[in-house]
């Protein structure tokens, strides 16, 4: 007999159908013995339609009302499921974040899980009932509704699964598991079996939106095995778990890419200690995350600022920095919309040298600008002109030995 | 300054623009000083929209689950509300059931108030903010979430006035108060300025549904004044209040009738001892509310026995009487769902008599035949063939002073 924490995403609770679909699948593994505890996200349009009903109201929602207008969405999907369940002719009971209580930050909108209660999930346990945990919602000290972001359910799923010591924690969703890359636009990519927290993290947050980044932080932290696959098979998906030695023996895991950020460039800034600061001090006050920031070598004493931003903040920050520019004398700015950050991340660059050298010449072999580059121990990623993507995904895929030369699975 | 309680009903919220405008009365209220506590029920239509939900999902869902579902429906508008507030620039503060809290019996789906808790009202108060309370929902002692039946928010509403000792409940709706009877049959119709708690119980069982039964019963036992008024003008509505002497100088207040009851008759019934609660036992246990109960006077040792339930119960009903009817060898059982139970309502009855003896002259020169009568203290009821409700509706509020000869109001 096993504890077993799943969570199934928006797509997978997407209708009623598609909700019975997934009671069915979890009284399966209930009538094999295993304990069951699982996590609910809103049904697919739901948050977004939430979101817009608010918008309808106010161009600026308040942050707090909106954590609590969107937690009906899982409200719902968990009261549908557990009724779902006890139409079979299975205990269930559905659990919302204050039930739990599942306790976090007070940042609406982007809460941080602190604790999860257990003694009222085990109680429920205990009575052999399925247990039923709408995601993405917690409360704060003073018992005001909290949300944990998009996909912040996978997070719900992690912390159960750490507190209550689960054998496993699924996330089922509509892709078989993580892909060495985008299959949209590398029809070889190919599923990985294996993957470490760290270098998912890395893929997370370049693009790959299969975990919510905390989620992974958090299983790290825990040591918590989490199996991502499919909602609409049996097959088995990616294991995301911690860096084994054998890891190391790949060169690279997978290609990321990330559309969303957006390039610029302060020309011919006076090269003095304390520049930098000043001019991204601001960014900084105003919450902007700058991501890659790259200083070419001084001339005449003066240099080529550029760094990354998320496309949304690009107006916003253009504006800032011109601003800034001035006030420094540096010569002019200049902004690009149309870049693709694109990286190469595996465990296995620790051990192997030449890696990043291998990177640039399969794009030069294309004729393919880089516009920036920055490494960490476990990822490079290169900027480049967004009308290559997919060419630069392909061919580096190809390069590093990752082609499903089966062709995609059926 | 004063504390208001008030509510809005589904009709009131139902729209975006219907928010914003409640928000807009509410904050001006707020600027003349006063405290505000607003309870409101989710937006027209959605209730339905969920139960509709849930019974794609399953036949007969869950009880638990259910009331899990529709608290969204709540918690959506009191959120969706304090967004406007806010963004008038006002503070407001919205707050669930277990937030409140609102303490309940269990009873799934019509589950009643036991505490009011008002530490947490009252520091919003104190902070100077305008309060939503989410209606129609509260919580068990396990901490389950409980809703209060149909028209529940009327009761939070009262409950919480009661408990806050608030200096009026207001009940905004979207009629201009409570009418003699139900001018959309009888144009002469004419509303009250007060009307007794126990009136308006009558009144309200009888079919006129302005407010939720139980919560005229809370605020006859707190003596909480209810100010019934449209949520579309600043006229004054009626006033559910204390019974008060000059009450009963008025022979009947008004004329209530009920489509929704249906009749069965069992004939020839052996009339000994006994037999009645024979009949009855099984439909007490099956939980049908029988209403009225006629048993003629006995012939040859047979009586005829006839009685009301809710149509909805009928074919139930007449399944299970058609067997006990044999058993206790009765001649046979007649079914009819074509009534109407038409009443006057009245504390003045208590002090004058002739007030049926008036009802069945009015009747009888309409050539209205009366199948069955039965009567309280402040009331009297007819079952007459449905064919003739409006008719009757309309000759008894002539024939008993009510008629508003000025016409409808604009």
């Amino acid at each position: 007999m096993a504890l077993i924490v799943q969570k199934y995403g928006g797509t997978s609770v997407g209708s009623i159908e598609k909700i019975r679909s997934v009671a069915e699948r979890v009284v399966e593994l209930y009538k094999e013995g295993n304990q069951m505890v699982v996590v609910l996200s809103a049904m697919a349009g739901q948050t977004d339609h939430l979101i817009k009903l608010a918008q309808e109201m106010t161009n600026d929602p308040d942050p707090r009302e909106l954590d609590v207008l969107l937690a009906t969405g899982e409200q719902a999907s968990v009261a549908l499921f557990a009724m779902a369940v006890k139409s079979m002719g299975y205990e269930a009971s559905s659990l919302l974040g204050f039930q739990v209580a599942i306790h976090t930050s007070r940042l609406f909108g982007k809460a941080r899980i602190h604790d999860v209660e257990t003694r009222r999930i085990k109680e429920e346990l205990d009575k052999k009932r399925i247990v039923a945990v709408a995601g993405f919602q917690g409360l704060d000290r003073r018992g005001n509704i909290t949300t944990l972001g998009r996909g912040g359910s996978d997070t719900t799923a992690v912390a159960l699964a750490a507190a209550l010591n689960a054998d496993v924690c699924e996330i089922l969703t509509d892709v078989k598991g993580v892909y060495t890359t985008d299959p949209s636009i590398c029809p070889k990519a190919r599923k990985m079996d294996r993957i470490s927290y760290d270098e998912m993290l890395e893929m997370a947050s370049l693009g790959a939106k299969v975990l919510q980044i905390r989620s992974v932080e958090f299983a790290k932290k825990f040591n918590v095995p989490i199996h991502v696959r499919s909602t609409f098979s049996k097959e088995r998906g990616t294991m995301v778990v911690a860096e084994t030695e054998d890891m190391e023996k790949v060169l690279v895991s997978g290609v990321a890419f990330d559309k969303n950020e957006a390039r610029i460039t302060i020309k011919k800034v006076p090269d003095r200690p304390g520049i930098a600061a000043k001019i991204f001090q601001p960014l900084f006050k105003a919450g902007i995350i700058v991501d890659m920031i790259v200083q070419n070598t001084s001339e005449d004493g003066k240099t080529d600022l550029t760094f990354t931003v998320p496309k949304s903040e690009f107006r916003k920050t253009l504006s800032m920095v011109t601003q800034q520019a001035e006030e420094i004398q540096a010569e002019k700015v200049l902004g690009d919309e149309n870049i693709t950050k694109i990286s190469i991340v595996g465990v296995g660059m620790r051990s192997h040298a030449g890696v990043a050298q291998k990177m640039f010449e399969v794009l030069a072999r294309e004729n393919i600008n880089i516009m920036m580059i920055s490494t960490s121990e476990i990822k490079i990623s290169c900027v480049i002109d967004q009308k290559y993507t997919e060419l630069a995904v392909r061919v580096i895929h190809t390069a590093f030995g990752l082609d499903d030369d089966q062709g995609e699975e059926s």
